[in-house]
């Protein structure tokens, strides 16, 4: 590296790995795409048609820079959620906001607590801006929140991130434990609560919402149940000072004009999601029964994923993935043990997950043999 | 701020300030849509048909990520440059690359050059990450490369912006003189060279491309001539190891898909390209009639605006740019003296230049009254 192409300390430090390889880039590797896109936690039920039609309208007027203030699409979100348009920060999906977030409040060397096995682009936004991170294990597949809590309190934690519902494994915590959680917390640590799977979830899965609550900051996401992951539309609902701040830092012009208009047209469809809510469930169901076919068990799931417990360790879980992206099944899993004797199949159509259904046989056995 | 919602000490430091008020932002003060947008330096003249069908028809497949590695359009942009895709870096427009870009170089406290009344964003993301910014005059309305070169070796500086041809004020330096800014760069500066205009340029204001050349990263964006500024689509094209290092730190799944995908439509058809450019040359010269039949100078422009010299001071000018926008002209202006005595029309179709030349002797007859 010359001198003029340093990098900086903190990025120097980086390693050049990314948070998750694309399935493009798999199909590439191979030569083949996928017949099923399973891995990826999209949602294959897709946008409402409301949405598809407000952007394909959208187009011609591409020319535009989008609203830097998403004003139109923040009353919308302000009046769903019965809060104010100042508690909501819109940006570019919630994997965009938790950098701006861990920007705003973490100076270098601060802690930072996580589950070990838990959403890998927040650790990556964390050693991003130079902060340590500090990991606790899953409790029965789920996050500890009474560890993270330990944690947060031993390492003085200035962020403590809980995904409810998680992801990878699909399980949810009640209210009250997350409130328990929450007036738990250290002084100083600002709960990153990731509600990426809200809508799925049964209702007491999901605290009220008190905006101005100082120890919390909630991420919500059109990428899941609203069928737009390749929108980019997310948001973050805080104190208004602490929303404020990422006005100092954030990509102004950086949302995609379509994408706040589609974002809009999908709010306003909110039949579309309670049906795609319900065909995640039979999806869900389906997968489970795909699972118990195969003599294997399917995890209970709040998400539009489900962990389906391969019954081995993580060397045979990979032998597994490997053999379904091979007959042309898109799945990921877990990174850690004891989480990675799961593979994680994401909820689709019947078409796809039959694909699935008539893979997963052949990948065992093959698994079963090396 | 209570302890809980402390900011990191460099975006504490920063003001709320943003770089710049859309229209959206302006019209709702006063009630009332613009009824000419000629204020962003956008293209009225819309994007390719290609790529907006190509944008449309990707509404429904919104459900998908988008490939975080951008591979087709990085591969369909290496070849239209004749480089290696290793050299270009895709990102949510050139505003989001510049971010990066400083993340990845300035170390808080590290000097960085611009020019008085250059690109307010890239000034925002010098601040944000704790640069120090140091900024020369302009020379005769251009920016003044051996004083940017004289400063950047005065104070050591880690990155040198040159945006050209120029904004705000259209001018533009022919590729020699480029060439030898960049010889005369001092050991460890990094010339920032802003090429957003470039299509719009004469051919000899262009230096040729050397991906692999240490001392300079260039960028460009589908925003202007290829009329998507509201997609964010922008790349910068660079040295691998420096392009590498983006990897690091982007927000990987970041791009909107449509828009990738619409971009990529748009590279095919480059005879709607010159068509654009051709359309930006007529109405360069229509600003320049409208000056003239008012009495001003239409400043010379290698872009897709004009600064159109209003002949007396910034508060006189920002009078002019006042009541156009009470008549429904949104126009902007540079924000710094002397530059500040022009208000800046970004090029359009013809009818909405008509409504500026309709306004614009209201706007000078009442400026000249206060």
């Amino acid at each position: 590296m010359t001198d003029r192409l340093r990098f900086a300390p903190i990025p120097d430090r980086l390693p050049p790995t990314v948070p998750f390889t694309g399935p493009e880039t798999l199909e590439r590797r191979t030569g083949r795409a996928f017949a099923a896109r399973l891995g990826a936690n999209e949602n294959g039920f897709g946008p409402s048609p409301r949405a598809v039609r407000a952007m394909a309208d959208a187009a011609a007027q591409i020319w535009k820079y989008a609203d830097p203030d998403s004003h139109d699409l923040r009353q919308a979100l302000a009046a769903h959620h019965g809060i104010a348009p100042e508690n909501i920060m819109i940006g570019e999906g919630i994997d965009g906001l938790l950098g701006l977030l861990v920007r705003l409040a973490v100076t270098p060397g601060d802690s930072v607590v996580t589950s070990e096995g838990a959403y890998p682009t927040f650790n990556f936004h964390v050693a991003g801006y130079g902060g340590l991170l500090s990991r606790v294990p899953y409790l029965n597949d789920a996050e500890d929140v009474d560890a993270l809590v330990d944690r947060a309190t031993e390492t003085g934690a200035r962020l403590v991130y809980l995904a409810n519902p998680d992801n990878p494994m699909g399980s949810w915590h009640p209210a009250a434990r997350i409130q328990a959680m929450i007036a738990a917390l250290p002084p100083g640590a600002l709960l990153v609560l990731d509600e990426a799977y809200a809508d799925f979830a049964p209702p007491e899965a999901i605290p009220e919402i008190d905006p101005e609550d100082d120890r919390v900051i909630r991420f919500r996401t059109f990428s899941k149940a609203c069928g737009m992951a390749g929108a980019r539309v997310g948001y973050a609902i805080g104190p208004a000072r602490l929303i404020a701040g990422f006005d100092r830092i954030r990509n102004h012009f950086g949302m995609n004009r379509s994408a706040q208009i589609g974002a809009l047209a999908a709010l306003t469809d909110q039949d579309w999601l309670r049906e795609t809510v319900a065909r995640v469930r039979g999806a869900r169901e389906q997968i489970g029964a795909i699972a118990a076919a195969n003599g294997l068990v399917a995890l209970p799931s709040a998400t539009n994923f489900v962990a389906v417990d391969c019954g081995q360790d993580g060397a045979f879980a990979r032998r597994v993935l490997e053999s379904l992206a091979a007959q042309g099944i898109f799945v990921r899993m877990p990174g850690v043990t004891p989480l990675d004797r799961c593979i994680r199949v994401s909820c689709g159509p019947k078409a796809e997950l039959d694909l699935f259904g008539a893979a997963l046989p052949k990948a065992l056995h093959i698994a079963r043999q090396a």
